[in-house]
């Protein structure tokens, strides 16, 4: 066990920054609430990205930039919004050195100016839907911040579009909201549940919004992308017109969704345990570490020419892989430092090895010896590495489903709630007819918040665990970030 | 010629706003010096991030990211920095609702915050050289603005290197300079001259600055890259020390270097022509355009066959390809509208093709008959595509080579400089020996500054056109962006 890492039943929270900070993903700021993201930290949100921006373009959407400031007007024209958004705001009030007519706000999120173009943009129904990506940074003054799950600032990408039909916007919402899942799923191993947040708990501004919550490691839950639909809210706020085919004016009814580098806590918390990050293969930095050992100058050779020779070989294959030539540890230091860094495979090279060009593979998903494969040829290392880490992509995938199943309690009563939730935590799957202040007091007294109702449920109807209601409405209640 | 494009000679400058206007590039937007980026004008700048962005992994840096917020007296601690930036400032001053105690100054350059952070994460000389990179937006309040040349809120990337040694780091600058150099040439096909500003032009807070700076087709300059040594300024600033071998403490030696969106507009305005853009294949968000033509219907399923199949084989060899099949738009509408968009290459497809088998290839740089080849057999496509984007690369970075050279002037009195500027513009090289004073009247009574003192020149020996001195210094000057 990595010794300057709390174990995570100690502390979850501790265990948390401890990670972050012994892998080097971010660090505080000196200013207050914003982090910096270092280079191991980047390069998982970069794989994030990737994927996320192929999925967006396979699906017809192109990247834009809007400004980062925009008019205190703005916000002002869709009520709940500006409601829901002013005291989070950060304001510029001097540029060039004098005070500024109207004050620029720091764009908390971008419905409004990106509204204020696209009514310029939309003339008819031939330029719908219009279909943009904004990646971007984005300032929320919060009060209590944590690395990745919560700051000052963060990165994330936003998409907005217009669509000439409510039904047609709806159907984008939920068509995101599956891009997000298929993301959540294949690449970052998260087995997200799919869902529509309560009334209370909506975008400002939005008729619905979707979400796809995720289950950490302590069984809190984790909002991990979103994905609203507007209506009309904002195109009447800001006259997004189009002539229809009978040439008659039209609001169109937009739509908005976004992840942000919350997604990075989403993967250290899923998957992270007391050796430190597990990262699955498709998000890794570097998805293959090789570590060469020898005792005698004699066998040093031997086993340095095999290791750039793997590593080649893994090149070209298209692997993410690192090979560590520091002299000064010891292979055992290496093995925890790159087990506590999360790299989902390891190679081994010693000068038995060498002798039988044969490696041994270690998986960061299997600890001891049940994840060591001992003396795999080199030669079948170019379609053994690549099946291997797939294994692992699937294996993780799989833990983290069990782990989330076996901690999803149907509960019947507020009691049976307070109790399992107490004892077991985990997500809560009740029948749900309560009201936005049942929810409320549901929160205060507990600290478990409605995260969603879910899209897909086999528990049929039945009666509310507060109400006694017959519903057939079910939700997900969990202690959240 | 594109009727609403005015033409290069008659306003360049609204030649400029009328392409990226009709290109969709980019637009003005209610934020007064802050553009809207449009997808098209994105795309070329994902491009030129792509391009950047793998040269700089090549040479050993990572990204990362830092804090937009900076505190406003982490800039006052390098004087000259402070005195550079000051005027150009955006100040928050409130957040969550409150007055802030200390205001926090939205980026200009980061420099300072970064300086902050080095200083924490360099101990030894084991940690040298650390060498990051970070995209990020940047705000510089601005009076003049114009698209992508200089507009209050801007994309770039700021390199920021820590070194042990001051050769190291100076070695380093120069180095980052030829990589921009690399992309410049061969990815944007832009010749840029690659130089040292004076002292007069250089970074606020640098103990050098060096460029490229390249010729628009109006035979103005355009700084397009910047590489600054800081020597150990920053480092003193902010306490970036390490311990070298011998366990002594020294400061170490810092770079810095920035591309901007700046760069979209050197693209334009060097390639750029009266049909509206030309795009260097590298860069085209669309390489290919595929155009199918008939007239009879019997025609057009066999016509629009071909161009699926054409478009389907160029997409498996990796070209940008994009097939036209608006219906309410005829053949010479389409050959227009993609010309001014710039695309490299047009693929012509009509009902002659199809019974041949074959296809008509027209390039984007060479006007008329002379730039298309009739009866390209489509199983030669996958070929022939590629090698002719390659031909028109190429092609590209000569015209721009000879034009700029056509237009760099050796003048050897201050007469002549005035003439030759006034008559014949372009680049003036002189043998240079002058004083900052000098610079600043030249610039005053000309308004031709000093671009660069190159790092390459056959000039030799020789007097001063203003001074007379003897000197073996060259400078070019230039009107500039």
């Amino acid at each position: 066990m990595a010794e300057s890492i709390t174990p995570q039943r100690e502390d979850f929270s501790r265990w948390y920054l401890d990670v972050i900070r012994e892998a080097e993903l971010a660090e505080n700021s000196p200013v207050r609430g914003s982090m910096v993201i270092r280079p191991y930290g980047y390069e998982l949100w970069e794989n994030i990205r990737d994927g996320l921006d192929r999925r967006f373009k396979e699906t017809g959407h192109k990247n834009a930039y809007f400004p980062l400031f925009i008019p205190m007007s703005f916000l002002q024209k869709e009520a709940e919004h500006v409601e829901g958004f002013a005291p989070e705001l950060a304001v510029v009030t001097i540029g060039g050195g004098k005070e500024l007519d109207e004050p620029l706000v720091v764009r908390p999120t971008s419905e409004t100016i990106i509204g204020h173009m696209y009514a310029r943009w939309i003339q008819s129904y031939r330029d719908l839907p219009l279909l943009i990506n904004q990646w971007a940074n984005v300032v929320r003054w919060e009060m209590r911040t944590r690395p990745f799950l919560r700051t000052m600032e963060f990165l994330w990408q936003e998409g907005h579009t217009a669509h000439a039909t409510a039904e047609e916007a709806l159907a984008h919402t939920r068509r995101m909201l599956d891009v997000y899942a298929d993301f959540a799923i294949n690449d970052a191993a998260i087995p997200v549940v799919r869902g529509v947040k309560s009334e209370r708990e909506k975008f400002a501004g939005a008729v619905a919004s979707y979400t796809i919550e995720a289950m950490m490691a302590n069984g809190w839950a984790l909002q991990s992308g979103t994905s609203h639909y507007l209506g009309d809210n904002f195109s009447r706020a800001f006259e997004i017109k189009y002539l229809d085919e009978n040439n008659e004016s039209r609001y169109c009814h937009t739509t908005s969704w976004g992840v942000s580098t919350r997604m990075v806590g989403a993967v250290i918390m899923t998957h992270g345990d007391d050796q430190g990050l597990r990262l699955p293969p498709k998000l890794a930095p570097t998805q293959v570490v090789i570590v060469p050992i020898w005792r005698k100058e004699a066998e040093q050779a031997g086993v340095l020419a095999l290791a750039e020779r793997v590593e080649s070989m893994l090149k070209t294959a298209g692997v993410r892989v690192h090979k560590d030539l520091r002299m000064d540890q010891t292979p055992g230091f290496k093995f925890n430092d790159w087990e506590m860094r999360g790299v989902p495979l390891r190679i081994e090279i010693g000068p038995r090895d060498v002798a039988q060009n044969a490696v041994v593979l270690a998986r960061r998903d299997r600890p001891g010896r049940e994840g060591k494969t001992m003396g795999v040829p080199v030669d079948s290392l170019t379609e053994q590495v690549p099946n291997m880490l797939a294994e692992i992509q699937a294996a993780m995938l799989a833990d983290a489903t069990a782990r989330r199943d076996a901690n999803t309690h149907d509960v019947t009563s507020y009691d049976e709630f307070k109790r399992v939730l107490d004892e077991q935590g985990g997500f809560l799957r009740v029948h749900w007819a309560g009201s936005s202040e049942d929810e409320a007091r549901i929160q205060d007294e507990t600290r478990a918040s409605l995260r969603c109702l879910p899209l897909e449920s086999d528990l049929g109807s039945g009666p509310c665990f507060l109400t006694g209601q017959q519903t057939d409405r079910i939700a997900i209640f969990a202690r959240a970030y």
